[in-house]
């Protein structure tokens, strides 16, 4: 635990839960009301919950991780969440309202997008291809055109120029940090929220549960596509990359 | 048959089928690199080709709307592949290399859009929607944003915003046109095609089988959801279609 994370457990009292997803639960902290904790869970879900499971240690390593990678983010000039660490599962992040669209960045085909197109898993892009899905787990996050989320009232014109903008800085900020430790980044989904004011900032997490990670010299997934399809060495992929990541960030 | 139609029928030699799609068959022409036949079917299919029907008239009467629908169009400034009629079930068009993008508009949720997003079929629209779907049938046609069109290089980016301009376009004057027939227009699907020099057209057809019309009066469907639907009346609903424009297009 560091010592800002130390000083973090006297300042900040938890007050109520929230909110709970599917990898994480948020509280509010009293006497705050534009600050929140979030504390990263266990448990691992994919195809919108129908496959679940989990692993010990998967919390801390993803919150490892994301903390790493939005420490990295902030010294490239993105606008994150982030305030702090706050024990071994959690963080302090600015309280914002989440822009209901999972924002999806592709370099390399692969998933749902491979599959709808009839294209090879593998396939690189020209340039990166950014995606939008409307969050909503009883619709299955449906996959939306720019005019369907304006449609939708999901974001403005503006707004979602932004989150494209926003999206492909981050895609190349983490591509040249994963190219560092020999891991190509494939795609990511990365998510943001507004504070009060309307500034926009980048939210949730990034981790192997939302990115797909594969290792340069063997190909091998390093994401959640290991749960998804059954590869095993999950729990201990998620940690190689926690670990190779230490390396360069710390 | 026409004035026009008897002329044509000794100007044009039919040469060789070409293509033949689920509800048209387009032929050469004797001598002529630029124009082609286009032949309407009476099969009737729905969900990809999965169900499949037809009924007597039924090329004639989608002959017939298109013809008038494309005259009425072109006199709204429209570019449309269509020359002349030929006959009952033909029509002498310009042959296009067909761009492989649907282009749908809505101006009221019904079909796949509403149960994507979950919202009741009749939702009216604040504004029209454009979509764009993939014409592969082994894809099923599938949805694509415009960054998704870019990439398949359908389009350039440029095309795609002339397709949108057109779509809107024509969705102003069909929207016109069937409210003195006491029709609703609630969503239609063209498609484009360019000539030689690279210059966009419309191609294809507007019959019932491509439009969803609702009368205003009695909200009957008077299109192919009633053969999607099992719903009856589907040759008397596309003849009344017709009879209807006959009314005030004639």
């Amino acid at each position: 635990m560091s010592q800002s994370t130390k000083d973090s457990s006297e300042k900040w009292v938890v007050s109520e839960l929230i909110y709970e997803g599917k990898a994480k639960k948020i509280f509010s902290l009293q006497g705050h009301d534009d600050i929140v904790l979030v504390e990263f869970k266990d448990s691992l879900t994919a195809f919108n919950a129908l496959k679940k499971g989990e692993f010990e240690n998967k919390g801390k390593v993803n919150r490892e991780i994301t903390s790493l990678l939005f420490g990295y983010l902030t010294k490239g000039h993105v606008a994150t969440h982030w305030i702090e660490d706050f024990g071994a599962l959690s963080v302090i992040a600015k309280k914002l309202k989440i822009i209901p669209l999972e924002v999806v960045v592709r370099n390399v085909l692969a998933g749902s997008t491979a599959k709808k197109l009839g294209l090879a898993e593998g396939t690189p892009l020209k340039k990166p291809l950014v995606e939008f899905y409307y969050k909503d787990d009883a619709l299955a996050d449906p996959f939306l055109s720019d005019d369907q989320a304006l449609m939708m009232n999901a974001a403005t014109t503006e707004e979602l120029q932004l989150l494209k903008t926003e999206a492909l800085k981050i895609n190349s900020l983490l591509i040249s940090l994963f190219a560092k430790i020999n891991l190509d980044l494939i795609d990511f989904k990365v998510e943001f929220g507004k504070d009060s004011f309307g500034k926009i900032f980048l939210a949730d997490e990034i981790t192997p549960d939302c990115c797909r990670l594969w290792d340069k010299t063997t190909s091998e997934k390093m994401d959640k596509d290991r749960f998804r399809r059954d590869l095993g060495l999950i729990k201990e992929s998620y940690e190689e990359v926690l670990n190779r990541l230490k390396k360069v960030l710390i």
